[in-house]
């Protein structure tokens, strides 16, 4: 039995759940909602400069549970290679000095006109080999996150959890991990064999629902936990059985919700966490 | 080397690509066309009944290359599944009195309501099991459709070719076969494994391609192929390697596609089938 405080206390703002928010805004809702955590995005982030955020963030006593996100690894033109390359040193420079462990890759879709997608696979491992032990030395991990095939063409080429971990084995798992995602995982035969595979590599726990039909959108197609298809619970526990007890991030991109008023989205999101994530179905 | 000739041998009109069309008038457009083959949707079957549909294909020497489709298997009410078994056993019949070895099937997606998509799964096992034995008796095959992701939820909870053929292998493959669809699996980084472990069960090859942004109604989101990602004559090359020199099918469900002349969209077809499938990129 969990108690709603202990939930609670796991419970992480994606920022782009509240995407009109400022940070310094997202940090005070949290506040206001009593969410101990936060998943930040270096595009707000920057908007105000690290050093400025990490006293906002210290000050509010937030755990930063992510950074979102380096990754787009996949051209083929040296030098946007170098440049997505140094981009990704920069994030990673971003995720330490904020005091989080975990950058969240979105490794990127197939370059303008190529059909290669092996070959684009081949170009983020190449890549992740060349960031990997900066990110290490930097105490921060690249958290892969395998997205739904829906954007295997145009964002992330790494459509599978299995997939993922075939590639972030072949570093330590302190340098190279994982990034569980209901929306984008949830419908894989294989996700709890895989999710148990994860252990010691999992880095984030986010949620969001499946919700049809599907808005017209693809990149703002998720919806409020309890409003889809997708069993919580049941995740939570395969995660928790793999060993990650951390933060429980909740990360929806939705027109309609970011049309809301945040504060009554930090409330519902809070009951429908736990009545999805924690009670379940 | 193939010539388009030998190549335009095995092209088959789906029915769902011209989808204005009764089936007469695509057993017409296909002959004008110079098309051998035709995968017949039953509703418009229906429309003229299997006796003269029969005669109609018969008469313009047209391969049925396959009967779409069975499949809806997921209901929880007792009445509901029986009545899905009766309709199936009905397709199997129009299978076998139309001349073709091939129903598609469509598993179906999570009942309303249920979040329960390994029981959905467990269900679909338990209607190919019922199903399999009456369609190998009547030379038919129950081809299991692995359906994108972006299905999961609504239409087809088999997501992967390599669940489909964890299903199949369990009966003869005179009873259960697989459709191999470049829509539903392009994405997956073991489509090519798995693409080989199907060798003796494919029981069909469909084309269509994955576009960009994807159409806002996610079931008419299909392609011309080369307007979108996907690589056919690689995917060609593979499924030839597993041994199936069979039709190959071309199914686009696209709104603009639906509105354009019939006939233009099978000369363009012809084109972009032998552009695409047969030189490659």
């Amino acid at each position: 039995m969990t108690t709603a405080a202990a939930a609670l206390s796991r419970l992480s703002l994606n920022q782009k759940t509240t995407n009109a928010w400022s940070l310094p805004e997202a940090v005070a809702g949290c506040l206001r909602a009593g969410i101990p955590a936060i998943g930040v995005w270096r595009e707000p982030l920057h908007e105000i400069g690290v050093a400025k955020a990490r006293a906002v963030l210290d000050d509010a006593g937030l755990r930063v549970s992510s950074l979102c996100r380096g990754g787009f690894l996949t051209a083929i033109d040296p030098a946007d290679r170098r440049k997505a390359l140094d981009e990704n040193r920069a994030a990673i420079d971003e995720a330490a000095a904020l005091g989080t462990d975990t950058l969240v890759m979105v490794v990127g879709g197939l370059p303008e006109g190529s059909r290669d997608l092996a070959g684009a696979r081949g170009r983020v491992a190449d890549a992740i080999a060349r960031l990997a032990p900066y990110a290490g030395e930097r105490g921060v991990r690249l958290a892969l996150e395998p997205m739904h095939p829906i954007f295997t063409a145009d964002r992330g080429v790494l459509a599978t959890l299995g997939e993922a971990l075939d590639l972030a084995e072949q570093f330590p798992p302190d340098q190279v991990a994982v990034v569980i995602d209901t929306f984008h995982l949830w419908w894989d035969p294989q996700v709890e064999q895989q999710i148990a595979r994860a252990a010691g590599r999992i880095a984030a726990f986010q949620v969001c629902d499946w919700i049809t039909p599907l808005p017209a959108d693809t990149l703002l197609s998720r919806g409020m936990m309890g409003d889809g298809h997708i069993d919580f619970a049941h995740l939570r526990r395969v995660v928790e059985a793999a060993g990650y007890t951390g933060d429980i991030e909740v990360e929806i991109f939705n027109a309609e919700i970011w049309a809301a008023d945040p504060d009554q989205t930090l409330r519902q999101m809070k009951d429908r966490y736990l009545a999805t994530v924690w009670d379940g179905p």
